[in-house]
């Protein structure tokens, strides 16, 4: 891993059909799309929620697995060989309970972090358990934030990616077609109101065995503010870097997370928000608080940065 | 006021030019509109922040007023006249506070509620007060839930609405032109994850003094998610219902409020946020905090709704 701070890099985003009980298909076509952004040189490349299990809800604790376990190891092999930073998500299981897990493995193949889903919808409840807490995993990529598809739809829950300065906030996604539009609202304004770049990697194509529909629509966007290059003002933007339909596409664009941060130096957002009683209740509610979702010390990443 | 409930009803945004130590020409401007707006129908009618003074930053003290006070009472003549309800913001003083509030009068004239912006920029922390505190007034146009300008790019503040299940969240706003791309996306989500119709009613024009521009871009928005008329599937809709520039301009647009509990009770956003401990967490920490927010025993709205 290079050791210098990187301040302009390329993203991929992997838009995955994500098939029930295909798990061997699931990865081989994610492999080939993942070896895509590498040769397109991109140095972080991020794959839909459960994306080699999909969801099958009243099997969830059996085809769970641990994390770090075989798609985690699976994720690493690849980032390793290919030397890129890789996140996705997996289906964890721990103890008793079930998360939508998202990871995040270095160019070394080291688990950089991991966070788990905090939203669950009603009929889900009864198979997963949400986690309330950030996760900010400070990189040379820039400071990382994990969410998970179903926490765009709650701004609540991305706060405290921005209260811990997250720079790139990561969402693998497993959405359902319904939910398009109003998701991409969001997910434009989780960009603005946060300051950030979202890379949402959504999965595509058909649960056939639910009769459901997955939203495809992964994107990557940014702050529609930046500041002028040779002034402190602000000027308008384009927020969207890429976008796809309903094909099983990888999306690429250039991160400067230079030019990021220096809108927001300018920006009064955060500031504003710490000052705020508010802010800071939404702050300590979104702390984690569940001890077994940080790195363990043997994961040499140490825990998130909760400053 | 009429006591059935109204399920169909036409509002008005006005968008108006907030010029600076000008107040009777802002009144004259601003009345105009309004009987433009009870000339088509209106039955709620939304006038900018702080419409009547503009802010002066250094000035605040002397320029604001109680509430009720000259401004909510010349807003009552003109409801009660028209028969409109009308909500504008008024610059407050109370103390050695001040505060940009919203006020809400009803048909008769009668204030029904008031809510004081909660987030104050670093400059504006000098001189004006954040107050948290979500306030939902219940009403024959249904729950009606208050904002001010830059409450809009914090999405926390707006949830308290969400939990106290506000249909129509007005945001009377004195934002700049600068913030206007951004603005707009969040105020798309706000409708879309808050589940409400939102006007937003900007002011317009010049701030010569300060050598600042208004953002203008007044929208009345609503869910982009309906239900159709025989399922209980959710459907696409066109979320913008009508939109400014930055003309001086009068808005107008008829909800559905029958239409929007259709789509609330479909939807299982509302139950999944109270659910959720962070959910929890941002309603108690929206409650509000200071009971001199609260309309008094002799205002016969009663307080907030706060279930």
């Amino acid at each position: 891993m290079p050791t210098a701070d990187r301040r302009r890099y390329r993203v991929g985003v992997v838009q995955l059909s994500v098939a029930t009980n295909r798990r061997a298909e699931n990865l081989a076509r994610a492999e080939k799309l993942v070896r895509a952004a590498a040769d397109e040189g991109c140095e972080l490349v991020v794959l839909p929620e459960v994306f080699a299990t999909a969801l099958n809800l009243p099997k969830s604790h059996e085809i769970a697995e641990p994390v770090p376990g075989p798609t985690t190891e699976w994720l690493a092999g690849l980032a390793r060989e290919l030397g890129v930073s890789l996140a996705a998500g997996v289906l964890e299981r721990a103890g008793e309970h079930v998360h939508s897990t998202a990871v995040l493995l270095d160019d070394t193949g080291r688990l950089a972090g991991s966070a788990r889903r905090t939203m669950v919808y009603d009929l889900e409840a009864h198979f997963l358990t949400g986690v309330t807490g950030a996760r900010v995993i400070p990189t040379p990529l820039g400071r990382i934030g994990l969410a998970l598809g179903y926490d765009v739809q709650f701004p609540e829950v991305l706060r405290g990616l921005f209260a811990n300065e997250a720079e790139v906030i990561l969402a693998p996604s497993v959405l359902l077609r319904p939910f398009a539009e109003p998701v991409r609202q969001m997910l434009l304004a989780r960009a603005a109101e946060n300051c950030a770049y979202v890379l949402f990697a959504s999965a595509t194509g058909e649960n056939t065995l639910a009769g459901l529909t997955y939203m495809g629509r992964s994107a990557i966007l940014r702050s529609p503010l930046a500041i002028g290059a040779y002034s402190r003002d602000f000027r308008k933007q384009q927020p969207v870097l890429a976008e796809a339909d309903r094909e099983e596409v990888l999306l690429t664009a250039d991160l400067d997370l230079h030019e990021l941060r220096r809108m927001r130096a300018a920006a009064p957002f955060l500031a504003d928000f710490r000052r705020s009683s508010l802010g800071r209740a939404v702050t300590a509610a979104t702390r984690p608080d569940d001890p077994t979702t940080a790195p363990t010390p043997s994961q040499d990443g140490g825990p998130a940065d909760e400053r």
